[in-house]
């Protein structure tokens, strides 16, 4: 089995001979700086028991310089090493990526024929690409697989990785088990580097990065199977996807399916369908949202929340066109980066010109920077913009709003001195934590990325200026109190950064704001300043997006609350059911009434039942309905219903206007005191 | 001289022989539709004199059929007359045509070499494209010419137009005066329809469409030089392009002359400069402006002003991209009209997937009619959308904010039955004139423009709509009490439209509010709704953008009001001028105090006399100074200065809040009146 683990390439990890034959000791740091010595060679198990044995029982794998591996590899130089758990990403990842060998095993068992292809682990489960020859396999005989997959595991078996040389390597899917995937495979390969993972009765071909043994795992659930074409290729054949997830422990797969039970009912693409938010069209093109009358209101009011937000901030606005010329991109450098896989360029009548669709504003605010002198008195100059911008992506990969070719960025770029960044970055993490609060994000964390420790040729921009702002991120994270965690080597090169990573409401995270240093832009457009010094300077620039892009924010909102959206936002905040026809007037004046004190009231005219229009209605996920009938035409008042809270009794007009004032009111006022 | 009027191609009346033999009575229709009957041949003047003395006196031209041409042409047939003077652009136009002849004149007295292209009126006065051969002339030079054209206008020469074959035309211009441009001219020319035309010393080939002498023409000015390529085409030959204007009277002159240096003193390009309120970069690219951020926000206060009265009105927003398929452009039928004179598609990696820059809305927002079932009662649907559009012109054409190449349109598609046209068109109207009200724009007039009376085949749409969405336009203006012109023939092939002609503080006309019937687009999307009677019909699209372009709007603006917004609009209503440095704190402190009152003011913090302060915010048009020094600090007040209007006194910043309220609350109070 040969497959990228969470897409970055493996390189393998030579024997040096030299370190077998002298039994040097060798360094092992450890993920807190701390270093051990060892005889070499040794294990990421022992390691692991030589710290603790409860952390050894726990041990799935281990990241050997950076490179996820199985813990009975011998390590024979000095290395960095991280213990895997279940806890880590990369834990759970050699524990799919083992799961996926035990999937094929039990097909192995099952159809014997099968051939196999690719199988790796994903972000959250793992998948594998069978050719079942003639007849695919249906849906319904994933169940036997499973049970056949657990009945393997429960076997315990060891994973064993061993060498072998490219000759056995092909002559075993030549003649032991034919397989022209795994032949392509291996010719690509170099002696000498070529391993094989045997568990049980199965043997794949695999570089590693496996659990101990398949007695770990002890649920399995086999979820679907796709199309797949070979190495993604439509030319070639199509294999069968077989996607599954598994757990070491049956509560947990428990815990999952429910997961994904409400993932499915809160999906963006689902509500949005129902709240009548967005939609696509085949005819403007795939991933490219159109905003539907209530999904635009709620999409204004995000951004009038933002506005004004800058406003007080002192952010200045700015407007600039959705095409740029060639000249812009070559300034800024995007243009090299252009390629056959971009919306490729317009042309013009006029000769010679050349245009793109922007794919960022960042050029753009670089020439409203450059357009007049600036002093540092000007500065921080903060130009915001909400630019939508527009970049390809293959239509296999678009999904709803949060993989679109076409979005709007609530974008801003702070022009300052090297010695604002602290302050500026402490402003962005105020508002952005603003923006969280009032959308009840309210469990998150934050990552910083700085340079790699070592390697340090590849970063732009001055050392002075580079200690200065990852001194300034830090010292800002830490002043605000946040969760954070540092990644060394995980800057861009043009600057360190910092993102939040935000955990909705049924757990899943997903990363919102970023704030992002810039030396590059300004070199490149030779932006400036004078300095209090009479000289001129360049300034940095800071990036930053709280929302992100605004499709893909509200597709997380809709799923983070299930389309029940806080009271501000919500497109409909209160709905009138007259209980008869006769009472369409009063249910009219009632809406009207509530409009002009700015809540947003519909009327439900239709000629229903009234239990029909409240189930409905609810369905819709109003937060408030107003029945009117006799009593209530009678006495000028509302009965008022919450969602999913029943019946709040009957009220005057007035009274319930107060009641949704004060409750926005009320939330308000709680995030002034976060502040 | 051989030049297009106006950019219609004009077309020779013939000569019938039968009726010049037969001397038969033939029927002259007058625009009033009165019908004269006269023995032909009979004048334009003949007819002008026997309607009464007063008209032939002023009378300049006229025209026969719809085409411009000489008072002393003979009529032949039944024709429809219309006797041109200075009050109609008719008859100003034979007027400049009258003085390029006369420029001619003077400029071969002058350069006996000089050669001569074209020669045609334009918007306001004409131009000669000439060729002085090897040492064009200079600026200076147009003095004597001027003068020497003004003494050929006052020996009153008759404009003769005569006859001429094609051979001795060629002759003409090969032998007696050489000139290979008018050559090149009349051998595109059939023999028997070329006519030459003499007055003094000059003769020119001419189609005609002249005044009766030069004695008319009482002042002149030759405003400037320009390179010309003959033709339009940069591998021909460059010309000298002389523009000029004329005059009936001396102070008619001086008046325009007066209203060019006005016009150049409110320039957008130099206000708009001047007030930070947009900008261009090469780099960007010609034709895309950048708003910067005092423009932005004044032109979000239009947005908004724009988009609260259409929520009043019952549009719903909606937002979609920049780009579409092509597939949305074959149905729309504009694919057809994309062509090498347009912004090129954009291809993507995807095989067969081409999209454009979307060079208007409607398409998309038929997509979104589209999306679901409509019912009568959903009708109508007023879908709107601040959408920015990209339409490609040569970058000689573009112009400041006024001619670009990306612009975005107020733009609103209400899709309607037949039966609710009229009174759309009566709310649409309500709204365009709310708004011209509001941004002080009084004077305005309406041209509805209809089918032509006898060619009806060119239209799409039944008789049955047609007729009734004619019907509604003329009743909703009469209605609402508009001043219009009813012009036929000038409808789009697929619907009636209304146009608003804007008159601004100088005198200069600009369309502005075009209101469009359309029965082509909801045809080709089939867009449909369930009818009362259960079955399915076509509804009706009205386009409609009572701005326009933000971006020509705004330019339009900017030169109405001279850059003094109105107060509701302006960037900066006040700043505040600290006599010195010690007061800058309790400036600033007012400042805030006004911006907390939603009062836009900041602060002129710069360490300069305060007599530069207030010259230097005078030319920034802000309507408010508020001078503070030691005495306001103490009282807690300020000296408030009105820009052009100088002193009114000290008083204290809430009392200046209320006044600035105030100032608005009457002008809107003002427009619910109009309302």
């Amino acid at each position: 089995m040969f497959a990228k683990s969470r897409g970055t390439e493996k390189k393998r990890i030579k024997t040096p001979t030299f370190a077998r034959l002298l039994f040097i000791m060798i360094k092992i740091t450890l993920p807190d700086g701390s270093v051990r010595e060892y005889d070499a060679p040794v294990t990421g198990y022992a390691v692991a028991e030589s710290i603790s044995r409860g952390l050894a029982q726990k041990a799935l794998a281990c990241e050997i310089n950076g490179e996820i591996k199985d813990l009975s590899l011998p390590i024979y130089t000095d290395s960095s090493l991280n213990i895997l758990t279940w806890d880590n990403d990369g834990g759970k990842s050699a524990f799919w990526h083992s799961s996926a060998h035990v999937l094929a095993e039990a097909v192995q068992a099952l159809y014997p024929h099968a051939k196999f292809g690719i199988g790796p682990s994903i972000e959250n489960g793992f998948y594998y690409d069978i050719d079942f020859g003639d007849t695919p396999i249906k849906e319904e005989e994933l169940a036997a697989i499973e049970a056949k997959m657990l009945e393997c595991a429960r076997k315990n078996s060891q994973f064993k990785l061993y060498p072998v040389s490219k000759s056995d390597a092909l002559a075993f899917y030549t003649d032991k088990f034919p397989n022209e995937y795994k032949v392509e495979l291996i010719e690509n390969l170099n002696d000498g580097e070529i391993t094989f993972c045997t568990q049980g009765d199965f043997t794949d071909l695999c570089r590693g990065g496996h659990i101990p043994n398949t007695g770990i795992i002890k649920a399995a659930k086999l979820l679907s199977t796709a199309g797949a074409y070979w190495r993604g290729n439509e030319k070639n054949k199509q294999l069968t996807r077989i996607y599954g997830v598994t757990f070491p422990k049956q509560s947990m797969l428990d815990e999952h399916l429910a997961l994904l039970e409400e993932a499915k009912k809160r999906d963006h693409r689902k509500i949005g369908k129902e709240l009548e938010l967005f939609m696509f069209s085949q005819n403007v093109g795939s991933g490219l949202p159109m905003w539907l009358p209530k999904g635009t209101e709620l999409r204004e009011r995000l951004e009038r929340f933002m506005r004004d937000e800058q406003k007080k901030a002192g952010y200045l606005p700015v407007i600039t066109p959705h095409i740029g010329n060639k000249k812009l991109y070559v300034t800024s450098g995007h243009y090299e980066k252009y390629g056959k896989d971009s919306f490729q360029p317009i042309l013009t009548p006029e000769e010679g010109e050349e245009y793109f669709l922007k794919p960022m504003n960042c050029p753009h605010h670089c020439e409203i920077y450059k357009s007049k002198p600036r002093s540092y008195k000007d500065l921080p100059l903060r130009l915001a913009e909400f630019g939508t911008v527009y970049r390809y992506e293959q239509s296999g990969e678009l999904s709803g709003l949060t993989r679109v070719r076409g979005f709007t960025q609530d974008d801003a770029h702070i022009f300052c001195r090297p010695d604002q960044v602290k302050e500026e970055f402490i402003k962005v993490i105020d508002l952005v934590l603003y923006v969280f609060n009032a959308l009840d994000f309210t469990e998150y964390t934050a990552q910083i990325s700085l340079r790699d420790k070592e390697d340090r040729a590849k970063y732009i921009g001055s050392e002075e200026n580079w200690n200065k702002a990852e001194a300034s991120i830090i010292e800002a994270a830490a002043e605000k109190g946040l969760k954070t965690v540092v990644e060394y080597g995980e800057a861009a090169f043009y600057g360190p950064k910092l993102d939040f990573m935000v955990k909705d409401a049924i757990g899943r995270k997903w990363q919102l704001g970023t704030i992002q240093v810039d030396y590059n832009l300004p070199e490149r457009f030779e932006l400036e300043y004078i300095g209090a010094d009479n000289s001129r300077h360049r300034p940095v620039m800071i990036h930053r997006a709280p929302f992100g892009s605004l499709e893909r924010f509200v597709a997380v909102l809709t799923e983070h609350c299930a389309g029940k959206f806080p009271l501000w936002l919500t497109p409909e905040q209160a709905v009138v059911l007259p209980v008869g026809e006769k009472f369409t007037e009063y249910a009219k004046k009632v809406a009207q009434n509530l409009n002009n004190s700015e809540i947003r009231a519909s009327v439900d005219e239709r000629n229903e039942k009234i239990g029909k229009k409240i189930r409905d209605n609810e369905l819709q996920k109003i937060p408030y309905m107003l029945i009117v009938g006799e009593k209530e035409e009678n006495d000028q008042t509302v009965s008022v219903r919450k969602q999913g809270m029943g019946d709040l009794g009957t009220m005057s007009v007035q009274e319930f206007a107060d009641l949704i004032a004060g409750e926005i009111q009320e939330k308000l006022s709680r995030l002034k005191t976060i502040q």
